[in-house]
């Protein structure tokens, strides 16, 4: 029980698409990631998807539309909507994500998530 | 479903104490709050109490120990831990709880949470 610095947690690692675990909230994880490039379009059957541009600019791209979110930013995805966040440049973002929900909602293609 | 920036959320209001729901995330309240003197010691009995530190240094006591977090930093209480967020000088923070729960832990003393 202490407090948790998300830039430094950051600076342990360097790759993207990588989310790890900085604290848990009741059965929720709660990771720091950095974004670059693009991630494939997918979608979280049962949970909604939590976003918080901590530094840099996202574009979270929906099925019609794009949103570009900027540091200070927060874009919730609802649960079932398609979307794919990409940046052009690095960005580092807060990712909230229930317990051992996999990031690209299939658990074939995901990553693993440790805990730092 | 668009980004939602909490600076200008924040911007909205001045009161203390007085979270303002900005999102939801599943079955939670996204909330933005200014913090300036100090809150009573609670406890959730039932759920864990999510801040991150938007602008400024609030202190987090717990019964034997207080935690400075500043900006950048997160700090989520465990259920059932006896807390009191204070700050010396306003502090913005971003606050996850489960939609209805009282900031108080109690309803009978709890602030509504206006939707902005």
């Amino acid at each position: 029980m202490k407090p948790i610095n998300l830039a430094e947690k950051l600076d342990q690692f360097t790759s993207h698409w990588d989310p790890h675990v900085v604290a848990d909230y009741n059965d929720n994880e709660v990771m720091v990631v950095r974004f670059q490039d693009e991630f494939p379009f997918h979608l979280h059957e049962d949970t909604d998807d939590f976003f918080l541009v901590l530094d840099g600019e996202m574009i979270m791209d929906l099925e019609d539309t794009s949103h570009p979110v900027q540091t200070g930013e927060l874009f919730v995805v609802p649960k079932g909507v398609t979307h794919r966040p990409r940046a052009d440049q690095e960005c580092k973002v807060l990712l909230i994500e229930p317990k051992g929900e996999p990031n690209t909602g299939d658990a074939t293609t995901a990553a693993p998530k440790p805990r730092i």
